[in-house]
């Protein structure tokens, strides 16, 4: 995938940083504001792809809580090598950091409950927006349609509850979960009589939440809450007893964090 | 590309969507916010590429403004295709119309300067991100390293100017523009002494950018802005007498545009 | 997939096929021995990838029981085209067809149980063969690593069960069920303990398998029997209470089904 | 290859093994009944693509004996890789094996006359399944329709024999021999009399065989058996005076060879 | 691999040929030079994989001899398109008839002899090269190492003669020539006692090539010359008694065919 | 790049080359004629992709000039891996090194103009073609067409001058140059006057191209003369006072050198 990315920066054919070629630097990676790193195992692979490819050390760890003017990483060796992945690098960290933080900061409110994301991600780049919310201690929930069995509004509109969950019984195989959307108590009880391993309970109110969790107490069913969830009011939606609460904006909507790359020395 | 965003989320192998193969849906793609409309021809190639491929229409124009409740694009055909593309579908057109209505926005207070993107974008998504720019009404500035030569502060740090732009006209075909980067205005005034296309004037204060904009009108030389540059001051920055304001704003903190699709007709 | 397996096959550099190039030709594929079908509908893609494409029609359904001498498919159209794809859709047909009836022959026999495949498969065939199962009447099972969790033997050796399941959580989505592997009832009983959603019964006997499932009748949990199983005992393992016997022996053993393409009208 | 069959098993993202990450292990794979080993040069490979990547030693050579026990290959190095590779690399050696030995037990019948496999080959691993009829001491044949030219009966029904064989000296290269199926002696005296290389006599019995044979041994032609020809009675048939013997079964029926993995030791 | 070649020259992202966008033009390919005419049916492909894709009309056909002046094909469409396309069109073309054209010359003073291509072809176009060469009358050779056995000076050097073709034997199928190659006539009849199928006898002079001929008349082998054979000698070395004459200049030493493009209408 | 030619030879499939497994063999690389080298560094990567990789030594530098019998570079390793990266090798540097001796040839003839190369290269090489002219002296010009924007006389055929211009400046980033191609003076003059920065000068002579450059004197614009320039008249048409003469000869027409290899030294 990286390689993917480098070709979309056509990084082997750069006249910019070709002028630095058979110039020895070294750079620095730093935070220009707090937050929780991730991306930095990812930045290594893109330095590893370049030729010749520089030294590369991570300063610290992904998971790890930075501050601003904190190193990430450095990189010593050819200049163009460096300059050439200078911008992706920062792009991978930058992005992924971003999903982290927020991801951090909302589990920090959510005592207990699973925080997860949706598959509301950026085309190309789903792998690294999930593995940004898990390294900030969300969960990734799906990664893609052949992970485990979700039916929404619309497969139950087209089929209705019923034939929608007994038809995908049929085809999926008994390794995968069955979730269904429900956006009232009603749809969320004949959910789970039908016997699916988890509920989503969508666009509902803390007040609403905590009705239908209590209707849904004496299955055996996990219980996810999603729609209208925000870092600003999450942990009254992670208070109502749902098992989950899943937020399309981890991925959607997380600011980058900022993070810079700025040669130190330099050896002709 | 599409078809490696369609295998990224496993969209041929999928038990939920399955489950309603053999019914015919009609479904409508409907914006619940306001905003500037783009990836609508990208969101018709999704469908394009699933098989049995539903019937898409473009209900508005890429570029157009909608208001919430506005369908944008209606689907029909095999309910199993619909379902499959339609996060896709809504991936792609939530985030490029993220993209163009912030730049649409930056773009009406900005008359006659040109607004640019940078290459702060979402690895794997880049062309998206900077045609979403193009539709908003803003310039992509370069597509990756291969377009044009940038010789940015770390160039400068590990050459200095002079040998740095010597170098890129070396190494770059006459065919390409060269752009330095300046922190300051004597650094500016050198870049234009040395006969570059464009100089770069990084973070400096509208009365900073003033001061160079004087410094430069002899020479023939487009003048850049970028750094601190944001929707909110992006005006005062555009009166300095800049050509260009470039904002990795554009591609890394757009919001996204809230879209859903709903199926509105069932035939089995 | 199937253009990859033309492109092994060398199908667009072929002299041979050449010969019959501006002949039209119309070819029957012919079972030479009774089964059941599967691989019509990828048998038509792969004609549908030659150039100049020959008009393909299934004549009987994937998973329609044949007799010997049923015509399963006839293609129409330009003799190299027809020539060039005949071996790569006997090929898919033969050995999806034959994975089929296995399949079919078992699930015959196993009355309510659950029959599945493994990952023990063909490397470059998988997707076709467990589509065959399916075809068959049986549960692909997990597709691939990222399919659901599975705790082996290997696992528990490497950490033990209890640190084997709590790690799984951490590492996995709450939407993937966790199954455990059991070499006996102890083991079982306490991953049941433990919540896992399947335990894995693996090469006990019939009687250790009652045993087993009396055991974990009070669990919450699927129980599945593998390991010594062939369609010549599977009857009497599926009777033991479990909910699910998977085979190795599905993909691994099979016999193709015979089948042949013959022109059998030549129009110059 | 090897990299898409990782892809195809999703072995970069893979929860169960992840929950051994960190964790040392030395395991090795045995043999659990005899047989002639092939693919061990390939499941080093497979190995050599994970990261990080485990110490990879073979036991034994491809091509050797092996009784129910022998350890095969042996794997050291961290928990989640050598988890990740182990299906794969069983996969290739079991069913690589299982071509091989059967290669091996028939080839040990043919004194002197070459055992030959076909083109009827699992798709997308014949390579692996064409090396393994070599590593039993058998013929590939043809990997592909590139591979030398070969007139089948569909190309005769489409043509006649004649006009089949001229165009193809026009079709394909001088350097490329040229064979043609006959169903009888007679077509097979007429390709001989046409100058072609190779005779490929199709569901004959040996005695008919024997009567090609004679009527060929004026030409300077190779003479090939196929169709009906088992590693039951693969002896008479050798001993008709063809040169070669040609079996789809070598592929297409082989068992493969069981062969498992388990963990020996572990160094948290 | 045209859309390859597609991709090389960026034709999916180009200003250029957007400002024809919305304009439907007509376009003329003119030959500015006397030849034989290739690749007309590669640049069809070339527009097809265009979008939108304009019409495209060969007016005369692959292997055509062509007049200065004679329309090869038109083009009619979305002016986009038909812009993006037409380098490469051109380049297919113009390479493709340059060699076609050199073959033919060759051909034509070769009565009975076969003409054939090497391997020195430019990398990544050998297709199309090989198919040049067929198309102007010659035989295309070996098209990689897979096709049949080669055994050149080097390959002697390391082993000698005897166990070079008797490991051959071993390596390669039976469904495979082998040729050797000679530098004296010695050498050329030890390869003959060693049953191989083709000698290539490598710059000699036309009359050691005679004696070479002479001495091997009695073998049942094919007889190839090559190396220092030019246009302009070439018919000396034919009547020499090989059957064929080899030239890597076909491939390496043809001059393009000079062919243009025009916009010949244009409809707003 | 590198790893499809290899692919296109079938490097990895290759019984001639086999015949020499086993054995160490160490080779040159042998300029047979005077010029300049290219390639090298992409030779080394051809030896580099096969396994096991022999060891590479580049004896002279790219750019150098070199006598015929200088020896270019040696390869030591498995037989069979020289053997099968020879005819790859030989082929990049024996064609780049023919394109960078004519490039050098040129630009030794004229004196402070800029030679530059045109999109008139074989498909599937322009890479190392454009690379080789870099090599010899000369300017590679637009890689591809997404490189700065030029109009030619189908543009200007399809929509105008002035109109072209304008819409190109909408479709292109600030960022590139625009180049207009002008048959005749006022054209050219025209352009200029719509600020362009780049003149093409199509199919002038001598004397018409200094009339051109007199008109264009005023204007800040780079002057480029294309159209029927060859070695023979280079000189005359670079001392006219234009800026750049591009010839799609440097890529069509060269020869290439001939580059062959021998083992010098065998090792059982």
């Amino acid at each position: 995938m990286i390689q993917r990315y480098l070709g979309e920066d056509s990084a082997w054919r750069d006249a910019s940083s070709a002028v630095a070629g058979g110039i020895e630097v070294e750079a620095e990676a730093v935070a220009r504001e707090p937050g929780v790193v991730a991306g930095l195992e990812e930045a290594a692979v893109v330095f590893d792809e370049l030729s010749p490819s520089p030294e590369y050390s991570a300063e610290v760890g992904d998971g790890d809580r930075v501050s601003a003017g904190d190193v990430l990483f450095t990189v010593e060796g050819d200049g163009a090598s460096v300059l050439r992945g200078e911008r992706l690098a920062l792009n991978v960290v930058g992005r992924m950091s971003g999903v982290a933080t927020s991801t951090r900061e909302v589990v920090d409110q959510t005592d207990g409950v699973t925080v997860a994301a949706t598959r509301k991600t950026t085309p190309g780049f789903r792998y690294f927006e999930k593995r940004a919310v898990e390294v900030g201690g969300g969960d990734p929930h799906r990664y893609d349609l052949a992970d485990s069995v979700m039916l929404k509004e619309n497969h139950i509109a087209a089929l209705g509850l019923e034939a929608a969950v007994t038809r995908a019984r049929e085809e999926a195989s008994f390794t995968s979960k069955i979730e269904v959307e429900a956006e009232d108590v009603d749809t969320a009880v004949e959910a789970a009589d039908h016997g699916v391993d988890v509920v989503l309970l969508d666009n509902m109110s803390p007040e609403e939440l905590e009705a239908a969790v209590e209707a849904l107490a004496e299955y055996d069913v996990l219980v996810e809450a999603s729609g209208g969830i925000s870092p600003e009011n999450v942990s009254e939606y992670a208070s109502t007893g749902v098992d989950v609460v899943s937020m399309g904006g981890l991925t959607r909507s997380s600011e980058w964090m900022d993070v810079s790359m700025t040669v130190v020395e330099v050896n002709d």
